[in-house]
């Protein structure tokens, strides 16, 4: 670590985000631009109110600086890392590397992403191929019932590592995964630990994600309900994580034999949470399908894997995010005939 | 034909219902028993009001008898038909063996089934092992917008033939069958007809029923929207109808090859038609997904048939269908846990 404190732009004030900004923050070591939207004016007013299973009860904390866009850098200055929590959408613009182009200083900035799926680095090291970029795969268990107000449950868990950047180094791409994890880790409050392979984390955190969250998010199912239903997780869930296991192994990650009833026993079943996709749908949100189904499906189709449950899945999600965006104005269908629509008995 | 009025008890009094015992009444050769459950009263006060492409504007229809139950048959009486046009919910009781059984007049009554699905005959063969068991596979556009008033935009088109009884004379089913379509036609308002091969018929309607029903009912598009969603129709719709025809040919029927474009461009494009089982999740109802998915799936799995997708859409149905039975008190769940559940970011 240089001297002077670290700029860090955290994109993102949710739950997630804000958890992110008070590990970064307690270190002494960074000052957080937080980038928050819908909260903006709740956080600027009043800061958070925090209850934290890692950090305790906190009222009115405010990271460094609150804004509510990404700020455009000025000559001379940047930030030493912009760390993106947002949801990210692949098929819904503006994707992240427009989002984030008004801060990203060429070659400097290190961008940390803290996001689902995979490949999602792909295009930011297209829009910034000078920049290092770090995955950082997060287990946390946080919500925001009210604007600025975040609980957080489950304990943060996040692992960093650098996506590789063909024009840099590896050795400064790890000591800049380094950096981060030191920076974060720093306050005492919260596992953050370097983790060179970033593919097998991210494989294995699919197993929950590209499963789980689809078919809870279709079925409208929690966790724990998904595992009383009739045949929900013989005849699904346990069939779809199969696939992505074989998926792993095909691109090279070897994952623990148990990591289904791992994944599938990981909520607690009485505590019936949903996971963050079905959340998405019952707020009307777009979902992260293309990240966490679409590339583990085409990554392992191109690989000859036979993925038939994750393919059905990957395309009703498809349809589903297709009905979000004919209802938010994004597709348009042709006018309705002049027939009064009976109900067909089909 | 004898020369009494045959009597016919119509079990079901919603739309589809109200069409067939205008069509049996319309013949002049049998009298109809209308049993209604949630527009029973309404019925009863003001009889039907019907708007009809094959009927006309009808005003206080009823037919013979209009009751609210499944009468019991005294000694000496029986019905020569009982009709059955309720939805048939193979995994929620009572069965319609049970619900028909008190108005059976073993190896008298003939049971027409006009419902969806396959091996709908088995449980009533097995009830009533001396009774002549018909299948009516009906197409009809109708609905019911409020109790008791009728509106059918698409013809009714019957085909009626003989669920095979081993302990009955083959001619004797046929004679049956063929009296049954004398009895629906008379009245010279509607297609019905004679069709000696129930399996390729059911077969052929479950290429709709067993693909855009589902499809639809979980992504809440209709067979209108299912046509323009991104992917839908080469990623879901298509897969899952070629692997209902690699089924039925393995159970011996050959369906036309163009039967998959065929039922995809049945419902006007621009109509957006919801089909039953779509119009069923959104009413609350359950969905006859054993019937027409389970069967199916059973049949051509049985034979070897590799049947990925349409496994995974019953299992995806079976979650549903779960749901609703939570919903409505059929099965329950531990309580919940004493945490307050967060959004798991997973």
């Amino acid at each position: 670590m240089s001297e002077h404190k670290a700029s860090v732009l955290l994109v993102g004030g949710g739950s997630v985000g804000a958890i992110a900004a008070l590990n970064i923050e307690s270190s002494g070591q960074a000052a957080v631009t937080i980038v928050c939207r819908s909260n903006f004016q709740a956080v600027l007013d009043d800061g958070y109110s925090i209850e934290s299973c890692d950090h305790g009860s906190l009222r009115g904390w405010r990271p460094s600086s609150v804004v509510n866009k990404v700020p455009l850098v000025a000559d001379g200055l940047h930030f030493d890392y912009i760390v993106c929590v947002t949801k990210n959408v692949a098929d819904v613009p503006p994707p992240v590397s427009d989002l984030i182009r008004p801060a990203v200083s060429p070659g400097k900035t290190v961008i940390v992403l803290i996001q689902n799926g995979l490949n999602i680095e792909k295009p930011l090291l297209a829009a910034f191929p000078q920049n290092v970029v770090l995955s950082g795969v997060s287990l946390i268990g946080a919500n925001e019932p009210e604007p600025g107000f975040v609980q957080q449950d489950f304990p943060d868990t996040l692992f960093v590592g650098a996506f590789r950047n063909q024009s840099r180094d590896v050795a400064d791409e790890k000591a800049a995964a380094e950096d981060f994890v030191k920076i974060y880790s720093a306050g005492g409050k919260t596992q953050c630990s370097y983790n060179a392979d970033v593919g097998w984390t991210r494989w294995r955190k699919l197993v929950y994600n590209a499963c789980l969250n689809p078919i809870c998010a279709i079925t409208g199912l929690d966790t724990g309900r998904i595992r009383l239903a009739d045949g929900a997780v013989e005849g699904l869930v346990r069939p779809a994580m199969a696939e992505i296991v074989a998926a792993a192994k095909a691109c090279g990650h070897e994952l623990p034999e148990t990591v289904d009833m791992d994944m599938i026993e990981m909520d607690p079943l009485t505590m019936y949470l949903p996971p963050s996709m079905l959340s998405d749908v019952r707020k009307g949100n777009f979902i992260e399908y293309e990240n966490i189904l679409g590339e583990p499906l085409r990554e392992g189709e191109k690989l000859s894997v036979a993925m038939p449950t994750v393919r059905v899945l990957y395309h009703l999600c498809q349809a589903i995010q297709w009905k979000n965006k004919e209802l938010k104005g994004l597709v348009s269908v042709p006018p309705k005939g002049s027939f009064v629509a009976p109900v067909v008995e089909g």
